[in-house]
């Protein structure tokens, strides 16, 4: 068998996180068995995703409206603010169900070695919320690149009065935030302590 | 965060086989990490492959073509037709370089408890090319179906005199013995044969 359409599917499949060439194949392989329907609504769905999706205009984090629902919310305590690197962390934090504050989404961390410096993430936007905050979560991955960021973060806003405390390092070292069981993930917040 | 359109993007990944709702989510949010553009040639290249891609005509594998390559080509022996449930498996048997004989896929194995009978996959494709072939080798999966299978094809085959072989079963390749289970190490004993 050699077909190029299906060699170009397994070759872009292939390129995701997580997916080897078996896998990449084993799905292209799937899709062709689907109805025609059924890939097309698959495809139309990620294709309204990318054009809908954007950055929440308060914490960053992806929504498809201008102010995301959190952020919206008549609920949510504005004093405080959970810091995090990605969106897929504020869906985490959500999923324990315990925080009743809000969130902001740096989109990465400080990673010298890479180039990442505090112009590339979204640290300009999170000082120009801190003027009602009263605490500030910091709930950044318990690796170095989190805790270069927790360290530039307590020190930047130090002048502020802001409580800033960070996230208990319940949640086990080494591990993604986004892969923290619901009990784990709430404890690390109960615990909190000052940076 | 919410979001309907990630959501509907992260339930259709997650039906996909060995995608499970983590991956899903993963998934989708690489892809509203990725440009647009990106994004686009992703999905154009499932549409194109779903449209493109039909059975071979002959041997009922996916192509892009009314004949696939494999049967088209001149190097083949067609006297030789090897016998597989899955496109997939065509490809596996190619990478593997010594087979010069051409296909038949079935697209499935017979499963009376699932209520999969000789009509519902491709037998009758398959008798109607055994005009003036001289082998049939079964090359299905190991398992209770693959072997239900082959014993059907076997004695459906034996009034036209055509020799039907099927591929050894024993221990694999640069496997370890200490790990193969007791069915194979008792079929590979079975099928011992002079050094």
């Amino acid at each position: 068998m050699s077909s190029d359409t299906i060699d170009r599917v397994v070759e872009l499949l292939a390129t995701l996180p997580t997916i080897g060439r078996k896998t990449a194949r084993r799905l292209a392989f799937h899709l062709l068995r689907q109805p025609t329907e059924s890939v097309q609504a698959f495809t139309d769905a990620i294709t309204l995703m990318r054009a809908n999706v954007r950055e929440c205009s308060v914490c960053q984090t992806f929504t498809d409206r201008e102010v995301c629902a959190i952020c919206a919310s008549e609920q949510r305590d504005r004093s405080t603010i959970c810091v995090v690197e990605e969106p897929s962390d504020v869906m985490a934090i959500e999923r324990s169900g315990d925080f009743r504050g809000v969130y902001h989404v740096l989109h990465g961390v400080l990673n010298p070695l890479d180039g990442v410096g505090p112009d590339d993430i979204r640290l300009r936007e999170l000082m120009a919320r801190l003027g009602a905050v009263q605490e500030l979560i910091l709930a950044l991955n318990p690796n170095v690149e989190g805790e270069v960021t927790t360290q530039y973060i307590a020190k930047m806003t130090a002048p502020l009065g802001i409580r800033v405390t960070r996230i208990a390092r319940g949640v086990p070292v080494g591990a993604d935030l986004e892969f923290a069981d619901d009990a784990t993930l709430a404890r690390a917040l109960e615990g909190r302590v000052p940076v």
